[in-house]
C-alpha cells in the first residue's frame, strides 16, 4: 500500500482551493507538441548515470490539450488561432489575433486581470507584437499587421490604462519606425524603456516597463551571450511585477516553434533548455509565493518531428549538446567565409567523418553552382551570395545533424498533434486530464472575477 | 466559480480508495502515440456538428508515460521490451519477452493475479504469442521464438495452475504444429477450445477457455465481418471471468501498431475504432462493477505518424472514413485481377481524380515492370507475380490516402515519443501525471498484495 498511498499523497498535494490565486502566469511553449517535450528529456540525460533523469516538465505534467483552430482553418492551427483560444477562450480563424470568426475583439485573461486591478506583463523571446503575445494584448484580424499591432500596445487602453506594466522581448523594427516612433510614445508617457539587456537587474518599480533588446525576435539562445535570455527576463519579471493585487504574467518560449519550422533539432533543444531553466524560476517563485498558478502548455506542435526516423529504433542527442553556435551561425560563417572543416567542427563539438566532410563539400559546390545560376534574379531579389549559401548550408548542417541523431520530420509548418499541458501551484488541479485550448482561457477567467 | 467547483467534483470523482479494486483490467493500444488518439478524435468527428466530438479517450485521459527501454537498447522501445516494462516493472532489452537484461525470468502483474487466487486472462487481435501478451505471460530471452512461446503458455505454471483462465486472439500457425499439438495439449488437460469466433457468446463458466480464430493475427478490422473484434472478445471475457475472487485481464489493440508499420492511416484508424468500443463496453462494465480499475496506456507510437505535413495546415480524415475494405484487400484485389478503378473506388468510398488514376496505372505498370524484371529471383523466393505485384501496390494506395488525408510519416518503425495514459474505476487518481512505463506495473503490483 506503500504507492498508493504515496500517489494519494501526491494527489492532495495539488492545492484544492475555491479561492482564486493572487498571482497567475501562463507559459506558452510555441510549437512544443509532446515530441518535443520526451526529445528534451533525452537529450537533458546524463549519460554517465545508469537511470534517464526526469525534466521539470515532468514533475508538474497534468495532460493535454487539443490545439484546433475554428472550423473555417480545418484541423491544424496556426499560433494566432491558438493563442486567440488560450488568451481569450474562443476558436477563431488561422491569422487571428484576438478577434473571433467575425474579426470582432474578444477580451483576453491579461485584459481581465487587468480590468481587475493586477499588474501585466509579457515576456517573449520573440519579438514582443509577434501572434502568441499579441493575442493576449491586443486586436487584430490578421497576425502580419506587425505595426498596426505595435501602435495598439500604446494606443489601445483597459480601464484608462495601459495594457501591460511591463514587456521584454525584441520588436525596435516595429516600434521604431520611420512613421511613428511608439517607444517614444511610450517614454513621453512616463514608460521607463531599456533596449539594453544587462540592465534588466534594475527595473525602476515606479514606472512601466519597456524592454526591446533585437530588431525582430531576440537571437537564439545557441548564440546569446546569456544561454538562458528567457528565464533571465522572467526573474526580472518576477521582481518586478508583483504587488499586493496580484498579477498576471505571460511567458512565452517562442521559438522552439522557429527551430521546428527549419527542422533544425538542435535549435529547438537549447530553446527547450531556456524554457526548462524558466520553469526552475517560477517553481522557486511559487515555493515563495505559493498564492501563485503556474499553467505551462503549447500552442501546437511544429515540423512533425519524430524521436527516432527510417526505420532505425533509435535516437542520439548526444550529437546536438556540445554545439557552441547555432546552425544558422555556422552556415553564416560559411556563407561569409567559405568551408572551414575544422571551424565548423569546433561548432559542432563533434568530428566530421570523411564522408560527411565529403557531403559538405558537394553541398557546398552546389550552393555556388546554385548561385552562379540564379546570380542576375537573385541579385535583383535583393539576395547575396553569402546568403543563398548560408541559407544551402544551414539545410545541409541540419540534414547532417538529423542522420546523426536519426531525427525524422513530415513539414515544415505546424501538426495537429494534443499537446501537453503542466500546472504548478495554487487550483493547479483544475488542469488534469484532457482539455481543449479554450477550456484553459475559460478556466482562468474563472479564477479572475 | 462554477467551472471550478465543477473540475473538484471531477477531481474528486477518481475513486480515491486505500482498498485495492477487485478487478484490474490492462489495454495496451500497440503503437498508439499521441498523434494517434488526437487523429481518432478527427476521424470519429460529425463533420454535420459545428463543434468537433471528444472521445472516450478524452474522457479519461490522466496523463502520459515514457517508454524507452533498458538503457543497452538505447531510447526507442521495441514491443517486447516495453510489454517486459509494463508487465513487471523491469526495463528489459529490445526483444526481451517477460526476461530482465540478464536474460532471468521477471514477474508480471497477471502472474501476481493469478498467485493471489483472482481469474487471469488475455484478449488480442494479434496471435496470442505475440510480444505485449507474451510478457504478461510467460519468459522468453527472444519475442521470434514464437513456437517456444505457444509451449510456455501450456507448459509453465503459478502455483500448478495453467497461467491463464482465457485466452482469445489468433495463432493456430504456432499451437497446432507438425511437431506439437498445443491446442490438445489444452484439450486434453481441461480447456474449451474454440475457433469459431460466432461460438464466443456461449462459453462455459466450468473450464479455461482458449480460443483461436486466425493462423497468426486477426484479419484487419476493415476486412473482419465483425468489424468490433476486440469489443465483442472483450465483452465475451467480461461475461466470462468476474468471480468472487476478483480477475486481470489483458486486452491488446494489437493491430494500431500493425498499420503504423506499414504506414498505413486507415488500417490504424479502424482499429482505433474497435478500441473506442472496447473502451464503452469496459466503462458499462465499471458502471455494473466499480470494484473494477481500467488502464489504458500504448508500449510506444509507430511510424512517425504526423496529423499534417508537407508544408500544409491541414488534415483530411474524411478521407479514410468510408473505406470498405482494407488497403491490403483492395491491393490484393489488384494483384489477383488487375487494376479495375471501379471495383477500386467502390473499396475507397470516393471518386478518383484523373490524375489518381494515371497515377495508379503507372504504379501498375512499374510492379508489374518489376516484376518481370525479377521474375527468375523472385519464384526462387516463393513469389508469385499477385503478391508482388499487391505489395507495391498497396504502398500506391496508402500514398494516395496520405496526399488526400495529408498525413505524414518518418520511420516503417517505433519512435520514442512518450504516450498517452487513460484510467478509470477504482484506484484510477494513481495513474495522474507523468509515469514512465515500468510505474504502471509497479503500480499494479501494489493494488494486488
Amino acid at each position: 500500500m506503500k504507492k498508493i498511498l504515496s500517489s494519494l499523497a501526491l494527489l492532495t498535494s495539488f492545492h484544492v482551493s475555491a479561492e482564486a490565486p493572487q498571482n497567475i502566469i501562463m507559459v506558452v511553449s510555441d510549437g512544443m507538441g509532446p515530441a518535443y517535450t520526451t526529445a528534451y528529456r533525452y537529450y537533458n540525460d546524463d549519460p554517465a548515470t545508469p537511470e534517464i533523469e526526469t525534466t521539470i516538465f515532468d514533475k508538474y505534467h497534468v495532460g493535454s490539450s487539443s490545439t484546433y483552430p475554428a472550423k473555417v482553418s480545418g484541423l491544424v492551427t496556426d499560433s494566432a488561432a491558438s493563442a486567440t483560444a488560450l488568451a481569450s477562450g474562443v476558436k477563431s480563424y488561422n491569422g487571428a489575433i484576438g478577434v473571433d470568426v467575425n474579426e470582432q475583439p474578444v477580451k483576453s485573461v491579461l485584459h481581465q486581470a487587468k480590468q481587475i486591478g493586477k499588474k501585466t506583463g509579457i515576456v517573449v523571446t520573440s519579438q514582443i507584437n509577434h501572434a502568441t503575445p499579441a493575442a493576449y494584448m491586443v486586436h487584430n484580424k490578421s497576425r502580419q499587421n506587425y505595426d498596426e499591432i505595435a501602435d495598439s500596445y500604446f494606443d489601445n487602453r483597459i480601464n484608462d490604462q495601459f495594457i501591460a506594466d511591463l514587456m521584454l522581448g525584441g520588436g525596435w523594427q516595429y516600434f521604431i519606425r520611420k512613421d511613428r516612433n511608439v517607444v517614444n510614445d511610450f517614454k513621453s508617457s512616463g514608460f521607463h524603456y531599456l533596449d539594453d539587456y544587462n540592465q534588466l537587474s534594475n527595473l525602476p518599480k515606479d514606472k512601466p516597463v519597456l524592454g526591446l533588446f533585437a530588431d525582430k525576435g531576440m537571437p537564439q539562445a545557441l548564440d546569446y551571450g546569456d544561454k538562458y535570455r528567457l528565464s533571465t527576463m522572467t526573474a526580472a519579471a518576477l521582481d518586478y511585477l508583483p504587488n499586493d493585487k496580484g498579477m498576471f504574467l505571460l511567458i512565452e518560449a517562442s521559438q522552439v516553434d522557429w527551430g521546428g519550422h527549419s527542422n533544425d533539432i538542435a535549435y529547438s533543444m537549447s530553446e527547450m533548455s531556456d524554457l526548462e531553466k524558466t520553469m526552475a524560476v517560477l517553481e522557486k517563485f511559487v515555493e515563495q509565493n505559493p498564492d501563485t498558478l503556474v499553467v505551462l502548455t503549447a500552442d501546437h506542435s511544429t515540423g512533425g518531428m519524430t524521436i527516432g526516423a527510417n526505420g532505425d529504433y533509435a535516437w542520439h542527442p548526444t550529437w546536438i549538446k556540445n554545439l557552441t553556435a547555432s546552425t544558422q551561425s555556422m552556415a553564416q560563417e560559411i556563407g561569409d567565409n567559405g568551408l572551414d572543416v575544422l571551424k565548423l567542427q569546433q561548432a559542432l563539438g563533434f568530428q566530421l567523418t570523411p564522408e560527411e566532410q565529403d557531403e559538405l563539400t558537394t553541398q557546398m559546390d552546389k550552393a555556388l553552382a546554385y548561385w552562379t545560376e540564379n546570380e542576375i534574379k537573385f541579385l535583383a531579389k535583393g539576395y547575396s551570395q553569402a546568403s543563398t549559401v548560408t541559407r544551402k548550408m544551414r539545410k545541409a548542417i541540419t540534414q547532417l545533424i538529423d542522420k546523426r541523431t536519426n531525427t525524422g520530420w513530415t513539414t515544415s509548418g505546424h501538426t495537429g498533434v494534443d499537446v501537453p499541458v503542466y500546472a504548478f501551484g495554487k487550483n493547479s488541479e483544475l488542469f488534469i486530464g484532457q482539455l481543449d485550448n479554450v477550456d484553459i482561457a475559460t478556466t482562468i477567467f474563472n479564477l479572475l472575477k
